[in-house]
Order: structure tokens, then C-alpha cells, then sequence
């Protein structure tokens, strides 16, 4: 659109916006942080809620195949046997005897190696490591311990005494929810394949992640679908979704210049999936997975069969067949499409301000459906006549959106805020209101101002919201 | 308003009805089911948006003196130590030395002993089970051991291997994100004391609990407020959120009739509060907790300054005067919330089906800022006429609402199925609507059914929504 996609923005920049506009603090940092994790700050609580709600409009409200589900974080523990994570879902890990560092052997392999470690057996990753004689990182000494797996989910007890008690996971991810509810779903709404049931919730990964802020947590928000269909139809409903992803990205305002999507090869694909696809952003470190789709077979429902031996088929009426179903999984996580969206949404560029003095204009042109605040609310000047009214209008919009109400500072500096935030619309209470009660309303991206009566303020934002 | 609280609805008529519709299923059901865990169906799921999206407008979106915030669930241990919950969040438990039975001490000696626990010191109940002579309830032999102490906190490790990893507790409440955030939400935003920071998120509390269905949680959703005064200040903010509270409960529809408000007794306020005020409702198993309200003074930001050793006071440039704030604090569960309210908007009466045979109608009169699905969407009869336009009515209706569209059975058999999920209105497309366009409306509560242009359906749901 303006060739602002002709380089990338620095993740310095992001992270530094981040803290101070107050989207993004590290966690716990009066305590000097908890590695890997991060607290969401008004504005980013603003940025998440609206996220996650367009997303369920788009996938759950608006379509006639689609319901919710909210289940525990904490599931029964032979749950993970059955979906294969307690077996399945490790970290290859490698500690210097030295030093007792510790890294991940694939990450260690790939950096220093310089090759893929895709289908690598823990055996041929020791065995790699040894060979070329790498030195560890930190010490530089070159005594290395075998590959070893590490599970990734975190485990707590229930019941007051650790020893005696029931180990149970932290979901590592939302889907088993979903399939271990299947057959309540089925029995109690009226869902009729191919239907679909999405949810959003916290899953927990015990990683250890290479930093790239909030690209990889330990704890995070993921939002996602289980569409049931029959066997046959899934290169079918794999498009449509891949499809309805894209839409969606677009719908949340993702340009297409920073995405691409890419298919899993053989080697990389989870042990539950037989086909893969990731859609791609152009982050400040590199192209990476910003979501992904995946075709789990009847992996799943077959396992919790088998594993609580409950009858997981689906009869169905139409084709009088009894069957498990197929699924195909639209996965997003909270946190990563958060991230791409302040780095798609930033920009910088020339500007002069109300004293004929040029400046950089920092904006973050966020779609107004995920924007932090709607609108601002502006006395021109702090002055008791404009105030009154300023607070008067704050009033009134606050029943319809999220806005803010700023009288501090010059008004060429809160606009700035303003654009630094993200919101798309300021309004401004001047001395003709106090005349003929209207009042301007600034664009964020165009600059430009119109007049518009007070009385059709709620209107004339419903209406730029709706058809922005 | 009709009598009908005289009489409280049985527990066991709203568990079914939760599971049958789909609000809520026992947790892991399929391996048997993980105590006091439960998941929520696509009715379920909608309700806890509701009740979540009512409690952010309310208390963050139209107040001018809140901002949200969206903290982890994993802390720095230490936060946990400052805030008193390592020390302070007990339950007492005393074991049968026989059959390894393990009860709440206080709980024992309550309905057992039939007297008050209140302020009592685990030596002291030692003293009371054993000169009592208690026999255990599951096996009858009088062997107990003495009455001890174990934490709340659920424990994990960061880190692949435990013993040599940084142990850390899932959050029993959300308030302390809040306290070690504060400084960083004081410089980032333009918050001036007085104010509120607002979240909603996921709390753990490893508790052996009586069942009652939902009400009490190993895992459970709060909404929670800290709100920043000056110290003097604290009755009268007190007094204002006690009303807040109230308010905000009549605006999601409770009636006043089974709500009533309790003040703690000294021996019976948590560890950092100095004046607690809870609102009851009165469950089918009696009058309890819904919700409450703290004044938690400035016990939480003066114990992180000092474990910290960061600068938490405040400076008030009005009164030129720095301070550390006082702390009131509202608080609300999402599911105790929701078990509320599907008791309170429960309902029989006598009604007369299409065909003139008495039956007894069930409603969940909800109000509609809740309800699950606001409009349902049925054609008279499943014929390819009528559900042609029935589903384009649909197809329009989703773009503003969550609707439920069905053509399945008879129309006073889908009526009331919308009355016993609580849904507002029914739109019913029939033979007329083919000759003019319009469509019927049915309100929930009244049964009584207008016509309406198609044309002008969305705005008469949408005015009916904003003036219930």
C-alpha cells in the first residue's frame, strides 16, 4: 500500500513501544522477572479481549456449524496418555558435564551444525554432537551427555500431600478439551457433521525457548476449532479452512505482504497429523509459524476410545453409517497473533506538527475491530467550559465502546499518544462546540478532520466501525 | 414478583438441567471423571462470555477511573511469600490413623460437633476432636492424628527436570498480578488515585471440598478489582463499591430477593483484610458466598516494597504528598456467579401446549445481557419454502448476535427448548412470511408474539436488548 512492508521493523522497537504504552511488561519484574513470561498491561489486556472476541465472532458466532466449549486446564491424566503426550511431546535435551548447562540438542545441532535435524533419533543427535567436537557455548569445554528426552507438560498434584496425591498436567494444549467432550457435545446440542467446536483457554509448555519476547511462552492463550467431517470430505474441508484462515487474518487487518503459508514435510509433522499446513508472518527475527491447520485423522477420538473405552462414534442419519469422525484443527495462539500484529501494525513516518515543526510519526495502524481504545475523547485546551462538555461526550461513548478521556498535555502530543496507541478515531471538544455542539473527529491514518454534531457522534463511530 | 422464590429450586434439577443442555459436564467425564473439575458445553461457554463481557463493561469499559490488565498465572515465587499465601493459605487436616481417611478439621468439628471453629488454633482442635472422642465417619475407629496444616497452593516446576528446578505455585488469585504490576501501570498510563486496575483470569485452589456441584473449585475464573485510594479515603470508597456490587448484580438480572449482604466477624477476616463484606445468595444448600468485597488496605503493596525492594509508594501531585495507597478490593467467581444465576432464573409454571394438553413450562428466565443465545431462529415447519427464508433470516441475524437456528421437531417442542436454555426471543418464519416479508417474534417471558418486517429485525432485537 505505501511500501512500509519494505523492511521490517526492529523487535527492540517493539518490545521497548511495548512496555512503555504499557501492552506488554516483563513478568514479575519487580522481582526481577520469571523467565519467559510476560504480563499484559492495560492496553495489551484491551488488545487481547479484542482478539480473542473477533474471533469468536468470526468462527463461532457467525456460522451456522460451530459451537464453544470451555474445559479445564486440569483433565484427568489418563487423558494425555491417550492423546499420546506423555509418550510424544519431549524436548531433545543435551547438558555440558562441565558447566551443567543445558540446551536443546536440535537448536544446539542446527546453529552450530548448520544442518536440519528433522527425523533425527536421539542416538544420531548424540551421535552428531560428538563427532564434530562441539564446544559448549558457555564453558567452550567439549563433554557433552547423551541426548536425552524431557516432556514438556507441567505436572502438579491434587490433594494436600504431593506424595500421596494425583499427579496431573497443565493442558499443553486446548484440543483435548474438545475431544474428550465429544460425545456430551453430540448428545446435548443438536450438531450434525461436519460441525466444528472452538475454544479458547491457556495451554502451559515447560520449554526451553529462545527469547524472541512473547513468540514462545511457557504459559499462553490458544484458540482453537476441532471440526468433525467424514473421512472422505478432508482435502475438502482442509482447503475451506485454510481459506477461512486467511480471511480471518484479514478480517483482523494482516496485510498479505508478511504472509505466506508453508507445508509440514514428512519428517516434521506432530505424531497425531498427516498433513500440515503453517501460515507464515514475516517477524522482525525471520519468517515463523504464526498459526497453523492440521488434518489429526481420527487419531484422537480413536485414542479416547480405546484408552476410556467410552463409544466415540458418530451415527450418521443422513447416510444411516456409524463412524469416528476425521477432524481438522485451526489453530491460533493469542500471544503470537498479538505480536504480529504490533509488528504489522507499526509505522513510522515524516510528519509536521501543529507548530510547523516536523517530527516522526510513530502509528500503530491497527484494524479498528482489535484497536486497544475506539476513540479518544479531547478537550482542545484544559479549560473548565470545554471540560465539562469534553466529559459530558466521554460519558455518553463510554456506554457503546472502549475510549479514553485525555486532558493533560497540548493537543499535538495527545494526538500523538493516540497514534502511538493505536486508536483510530480522536475527538476533539473545541470553542465551537460550546457554539453549535459539534465536534471534530480526526482519522488516525488519513489525519483529516470533519465536524459532526455531537447528538450523531455514537452513529457516525458505529457506522466508521462497521465499515472499516 | 410472582412468588416464585418461596420455594428454592432443588440442586439436583439444575445439575441436570446443565448437563442435559449442555452448560456444564463433569469433568473428564469419559475416564470417570477428576473430582471437583468440570467443563463448560456450548451453553455453558456462552454464559461465561456473558457474564465476563457484562463484568468488563460494567466495571472497566464505562468507568473512567478503571484500566484492565491480563497477568500470568505462573509468578515469581516470591510473590507468594510477600502477598502471605505460603504462610497464611491453609486448610486444616487431621487423617484417621486407620483407614487413612483425610478431613478439614474444621469442617469435622463444625457438623459433627456442632460449634464454631472460628479463630481456633490447630492445637486447639487437636484438643477438641480427641476429648470429644470422634469416631472417623468412614470407618468409625477413634484414632486420629493431630490437626495439621497443608498449603492451597498448587506447586509445578519450571524447567525439564523437577529436583533441580524453580518451583512455582499456580495463582490462588488473580489480586497479586495486580500488586506487582502496579508500578508499571502507574508509569505507562495516565491513572490518577483514586483508580481501579481490572482482571479476569484463571485461579487454583488444592482444596478438599464438599462438592455442591460448581460452587466451589480446584480451578476457577476470577473478576477481580483493586482499587487505589488514599488512605482516609477507605469508608467511603467502601461504601461506594458495596453499591457498585449490588448494582452490577441487578443489572445482569438478579433479583433482590435471594441476595442479602454479611459483614465477617474479626476472628473470620483472611490475613491481610481489615474489613470484609460478602454478598449471600441463597443457594439450594443454604445461604452462601456469591461474592465479596475487601478492604485489603495497604498490607500487599507495603509487603512487596519490602520483599522486593522496589519503591511502591505513589505520588499525589494534588496533595503534593507521597504515600502507599490503600486497597479496596471487589471480587467476583465467574462460575459461582453463574451457578447463581442459573438457580435465580430457573423456573416452573403451569402452561397449555399448541394442541391444548397442560404441561409444565421450565424457563430459564435469564436476562438477556446473558443469555446464551439472544434470538432462536425456526421455520414453522421443515418445509423448503419456509426454511429458504429462515435461513437467510439466520444467515442476517449472525452477523450482530449469537442465534441458534433450528428446524428440527415440532414448533412448541423447539419453543421450549428455547425456553428451558433461557433464550429471550424466537423468530418464527411461516406461510405469511412468504406473502409480506414479516416474521414473528415471541418473547420468552410473556409468550406473546408480534410481527415484524424482516426488514427491520435486527433493530427491534437490538432496541428490545438495549432496554431490557
Amino acid at each position: 500500500m505505501d511500501g512500509r512492508h519494505a523492511a521490517t521493523v526492529r523487535l527492540e522497537t517493539i518490545v521497548s513501544l511495548a512496555k512503555r504504552r504499557g501492552f506488554v511488561y516483563p513478568g514479575s519484574e519487580i522481582y526481577g522477572g520469571l523467565a519467559n513470561t510476560w504480563d499484559f498491561g492495560p492496553l495489551g489486556a484491551e488488545l487481547k479481549r479484542n482478539l480473542k472476541n473477533a474471533w469468536w465472532e468470526y468462527f463461532i458466532q457467525r456460522r451456522e456449524d460451530m459451537v464453544g466449549l470451555d474445559g479445564g486446564i486440569l483433565l484427568h491424566p489418563r487423558v494425555w496418555e491417550a492423546s499420546g503426550h506423555v509418550e510424544e511431546f519431549n524436548d531433545p535435551l543435551v547438558d555440558c558435564r562441565r558447566c551443567k548447562s543445558r540446551f536443546r540438542a536440535d537448536t544446539l545441532i542446527e546453529e552450530r551444525l548448520h544442518r536440519s535435524t528433522e527425523g533425527l533419533s536421539l542416538d544420531e543427535m548424540t551421535r552428531l554432537i560428538q563427532e564434530a567436537n562441539l564446544a559448549c557455548p558457555v564453558c567452550g569445554v567439549r563433554d557433552w551427555t547423551p541426548v536425552r528426552k524431557f516432556n514438556l507438560m507441567f505436572r502438579t498434584f491434587i490433594g494436600p500431600v504431593e506424595t500421596e496425591s494425583t499427579p496431573v498436567y497443565l493442558r499443553p494444549e486446548t484440543a483435548q478439551a474438545i475431544f474428550v467432550n465429544f460425545k456430551n457435545v453430540v448428545q446435548t446440542s443438536r450438531v450434525k457433521i461436519p460441525f466444528g467446536i472452538g475454544q479458547i483457554g491457556k495451554a502451559f509448555r515447560n520449554e526451553i525457548t529462545p527469547g524472541n519476547f512473547i513468540f514462545r511462552l511457557l504459559e499462553f492463550e490458544q484458540m482453537e476449532i476441532e471440526y468433525f467431517i467424514r473421512p472422505e470430505m478432508w482435502e475438502e474441508y482442509f482447503d475451506h479452512w485454510l481459506n477461512e484462515m486467511g480471511q480471518f487474518l484479514r478480517w483482523i487487518g494482516f496485510k498479505p505482504d508478511r504472509l505466506r503459508t508453508r507445508e509440514h514435510g514428512p519428517q516434521e509433522l506432530s505424531h497425531y497429523s498427516r498433513k500440515t499446513v503453517d501460515f507464515e508472518y514475516l517477524f522482525p527475527f525471520g519468517w515463523k509459524e504464526l498459526c497453523g491447520l492440521a488434518y489429526r485423522t481420527d487419531y484422537d477420538l480413536r485414542r479416547h476410545q480405546e484408552f476410556s473405552g467410552e463409544d466415540l462414534t458418530y451415527f450418521d442419519q443422513e447416510r444411516n453409517e456409524r463412524y469416528i469422525p476425521h477432524v481438522i484443527e485451526p489453530t491460533m495462539g493469542v500471544e503470537r497473533l498479538f505480536l504480529a500484529l504490533l509488528c504489522d501494525a507499526y509505522d513510522e513516518e515524516p510528519a509536521v506538527d501543529v507548530n510547523g515543526n516536523p517530527y516522526t510519526r510513530v502509528v500503530l495502524r491497527f484494524h479498528p475491530r482489535v484497536a486497544p481504545y475506539k476513540v479518544a475523547v479531547l478537550p482542545l485546551l484544559r479549560k473548565p467550559e470545554l471540560v465539562t462538555v469534553a466529559r459530558e461526550v466521554a460519558h455518553e461513548l463510554r456506554q457503546y465502546f472502549r475510549i479514553e478521556y485525555d486532558e493533560t498535555q497540548s493537543i499535538g502530543r495527545r494526538y500523538r499518544r493516540q497514534d502511538e496507541i493505536g486508536t483510530p478515531y480522536c475527538v476533539t471538544i473545541d470553542y465551537q462546540t460550546l457554539e453549535d455542539r459539534t465536534v471534530t473527529i480526526r482519522d488516525r491514518d488519513t489525519m483529516q478532520q470533519v465536524r459532526v454534531p455531537i447528538s450523531g457522534l455514537v452513529e457516525e463511530i458505529e457506522s466508521r466501525l462497521r465499515s472499516a
